[in-house]
């Protein structure tokens, strides 16, 4: 995999020269955006996603120098690769195959000279067959209640991926068995959760590969103390995802079932694996869940076949890279136009922050550019009215614009000044991104806007699983492309690992004076300290 | 108001040449807070209310040419004349007090002659009545059911303070009546929020100030529609919270009950008056919001009275500026560590980006230098296990932690690891503050941490409506604190105004497709035809 650091590809060089240009008036998105061919030029459309980059600070000749950068990067021959089983995430010694899951194809994918694909057929089969066996009441719970909520615990990505695609579905879908999320270890979270259930009628989803994460292993705690609380059975009540062999996959600690993870598919990519498998298929039916899958796999096979120019996620991830390292927009909101999306923006910041927040090359070089930016956002048209003064008037950053053509709720419906909601919601969609690029005149400096600020616009045609398949997938590849093309590793994690070792040193001295009332936190550095007195004294 | 340009100052020409000198090896934090002394120094505590800023790359110099341009920018005089009631919001001519809803005190408080306080405790006397009448069954609904919900229509400022208190509050305090946020003109946020609710036990709350807001007035209309349908009578079920005279004011349009909401507070600053008492009240009984507004009254005289080293919002708000204008981070992330918080980031995104992005100086000059930054977060640990992989070896931001020192859940708990999770919580929250400072060499690059990394840490006491009324009031002295050394006015937004009349333009172009199926859009841009012809054709 060892390619030439990022800055010393030749498109890097010309595209540097040709960001300089970019400050002329004649550049001014006023100005671009008067081209009637514009929108068809920059803009692709593919199985019913649409993605308009028109509003973006490029032209012609900043396309094509991106598009040579791709090539000079390898990019589509690593996400090729990737597909079938290569070991890609090197730093880790892994595979990288959460395409796999949604791949129903007759053909394998080898992984070290096995096909990976029958274990996953096998672990989604005993999905869809256990999921039939709690809807169809056949398993019950120790008082013989049928299950009607279910608890997630996981952090990361066992959990936030999850959280998006449950919360865009349940707005079309009733589900069956409604999910609840446990992620944080506070206490709190746990507190509030248990207000929410029936402790008879409650599955416990434990999702964590090594079994050993430390907020979920603290949470199933509770989870256990709470269920012989009320003298309920685990092996009746919990549920785990967990890597074969695992804690959470062994015999001699009995549960209601176990699932198992793969290696090969890392925590913010696992979504359509037994991840997001188990809950959701618990709440919508594994039907549901398979027609998701089969959204996702277009939008794979979309990322691996389509030709570089008519590539949508290679071509969005060129787009942030020249925004993010020509521009030196330190940041890009996404901005779905729609309330069933509301958790896509926190899943894709940490999808892409985790991927490509890194300092180091894919060969373990320190790196001397930007890799990705802060992502962050807020479903319009509630932005608007939250943080798009900003967006007009403050220091600028790109916005990603989603829209959904159809929305789920079709019933009679009142108008409000001669239109309909859902219209007003495009109206408003459709106008920032024209405000942002286009700003305005006013002798009155309060109410000038300098414009000439990027967007793009993706649609959707609706909520359905497919289509919320495609838009996940689509974010999973574009966060690949990005990082194949800057040569960071878009799997790999490090940066957390500093914050675990220190908090372990702090909760063994929690432990110490947990057994020893008398044990004192002097030697500490003076704010740790503090901070522990305090916790222990339980006032400021 | 007129005041030098803040690049002027004597004290900002000194603290850029100060910021060149924090890039010297023995500036790195992982030497600054090896000083024993360095948090005392560095911290102050007030009234159960607790701010670290001990690991922002700061010196002692620093912090006393931050505290001259304070001096310099006339901060403190500032603030107190906004809270006397002075007209300091020039560009919309109107005082600023929504400090004036939260003090219980005797003295009258002045605006043109007029003491505004009896208007303000007159409201509030009517909100106190109106929910007793609601809590006790006095009032009920059309089919002489009690009420249990209540959906609050609104958006930005009348809706995000709200629901960071209401989500805050309720994991300690079991809300009488259920709220539901319906901000979004998206249809689907309306198709969602009516499968919560049993309609003839449920309040509508409309919140605009105007009643001219064209989400909720949109909503409104869904809402009234949605009552006559189910045979129930507006006059029993809709509450405003509107200007006095405003349409929803309006005798001849008859609703259960209206209550006033001021000229003198803007949208964001206004949880505290009607706009969050009439829903939180509702939810948690009036004495409950009482209580939360004396919490705001005394951050409100710290922030008025503490001498500017003692001052927490405002040496926070200079911290703030520091980081923006002379370290250059164009962003700084929020994390509780709480999930009863998990609100307070979106709230802030608001409160902080819809007052200081913005491009000229309260004198209407075009400004020169940044104001405000990218405001983001998500409760830890969660935060952990999505960006933090970016915090520590991306693009560096400043983090602000939260912690809160007593949970609400006290109840039997188990261990894990030999800690608690409180306990693991906050060992957590210390860690990452001090792995984000000290970093960690290692030959392996992809192991190494540059450190280095900013963050306060912010501690109150608990979840009390007293502490979370302390901490909402926190953010809104430190910003308008920091719009007043920057030269902003921190009141107006005139950045949002150019999508709203975009939109009306696109929104008339949708209202005559509506009248004339055979109306056509070609007059218009390609991309605007483009996307309004995806619209009524429903399909990609």
């Amino acid at each position: 995999m060892n390619q030439p650091e990022f800055c010393n590809f030749a498109a890097c060089k010309e595209l540097k020269t040709l960001s300089k240009k970019m400050n002329q008036d004649h550049k001014h998105l006023k100005n671009l955006i008067q081209d009637p061919e514009r929108l068809n030029e920059l803009s692709i459309r593919e199985d019913g996603f649409f993605y308009d980059f028109s509003k973006q600070r490029i032209d012609r000749s900043i396309l094509n120098e991106l598009i040579r950068l791709a090539g000079e990067a390898k990019a589509k021959d690593k996400f090729s690769r990737m597909m079938s089983g290569e070991i890609i995430n090197m730093t880790e010694n892994r595979a990288v195959l959460h395409t796999a899951t949604r791949d129903f194809s007759p053909a394998p994918v080898f992984l070290n000279g096995t096909d990976v694909k029958p274990e996953i057929q096998r672990v989604n089969e005993q999905i869809k067959e256990f999921v039939l066996k709690i809807h169809s009441k056949k398993i019950k719970g120790t008082t013989g209640k049928a299950f009607t909520d279910a608890v997630v615990i996981g952090i990361g990505g066992s959990y936030l991926g999850c959280e998006f695609v449950f919360t865009a579905l349940k707005h079309s879908i009733t589900p069956q068995i409604k999910l609840h999320f446990l992620p944080n270890v506070d206490i709190d979270n746990f507190g509030q959760v248990i207000k929410e259930i029936d402790p008879e009628t409650c599955l416990w989803i434990v999702i964590s590969k090594s079994y050993t994460t430390t907020e979920t292993m603290a949470n199933l705690e509770q989870a256990l103390l709470f269920l012989k609380n009320h003298h309920l059975d685990p092996a009746h009540h919990l549920v785990t995802v967990t890597s074969k062999g695992s804690p959470g996959d062994d015999p001699s600690n009995p549960v209601l079932a176990s699932f198992h993870m793969f290696d090969f598919i890392g925590g913010r990519y696992s979504v359509s694996s037994a991840v997001g498998g188990v809950p959701l298929s618990l709440a919508f039916g594994h039907d549901v869940f398979i027609r998701f899958l089969k959204g996702c796999h277009r939008m794979d096979l979309h990322a691996l076949n389509a030709p570089e120019d008519k590539n949508i996620p290679l071509i969005s991830a060129l787009i942030s890279i020249w925004n993010s390292n020509f521009l030196d927009y330190p940041a890009q909101a996404i901005i779905p136009y729609c309330s069933a999306l509301s958790k896509l923006a926190p899943h894709i910041q940490q999808l892409y922050m985790e991927s490509l927040g890194k300092s180091t090359t894919m060969d373990g070089n320190p790196i001397g550019h930007q890799t990705g930016v802060i992502i962050f956002g807020e479903p319009g048209t509630n932005a608007q009215h939250s943080f798009f003064q900003f967006a007009h008037q403050g220091s600028p950053f790109p916005v990603e614009f989603i829209g959904v053509v159809n929305p789920v709720y079709t019933k009679a419906q009142a108008s409000s000044k001669g239109v309909y909601n859902h219209q007003e919601l495009w109206a408003n969609m459709i106008a920032q991104a024209q405000a942002l690029a286009v700003g305005k005149d006013d002798d009155e400096k309060a109410k000038f806007f300098s414009g000439n600020r990027p967007s793009s616009t993706i649609l959707i045609n609706d909520l359905t699983p497919e289509s919320i398949g495609m838009l996940l997938s689509f974010y999973e590849a574009r966060t690949v492309y990005e990082g194949f093309v800057l040569g960071v590793n878009p799997f790999d994690q490090f940066g957390v690992e500093l914050g675990k070792i220190l908090a372990s040193d702090i909760r063994n001295q929690i432990r110490n004076k947990n057994m020893d009332a008398n044990y004192s936190f002097d030697s500490l550095n003076p704010a740790v300290q503090f901070y522990l007195d305090t916790l222990f004294k339980g006032s400021l």
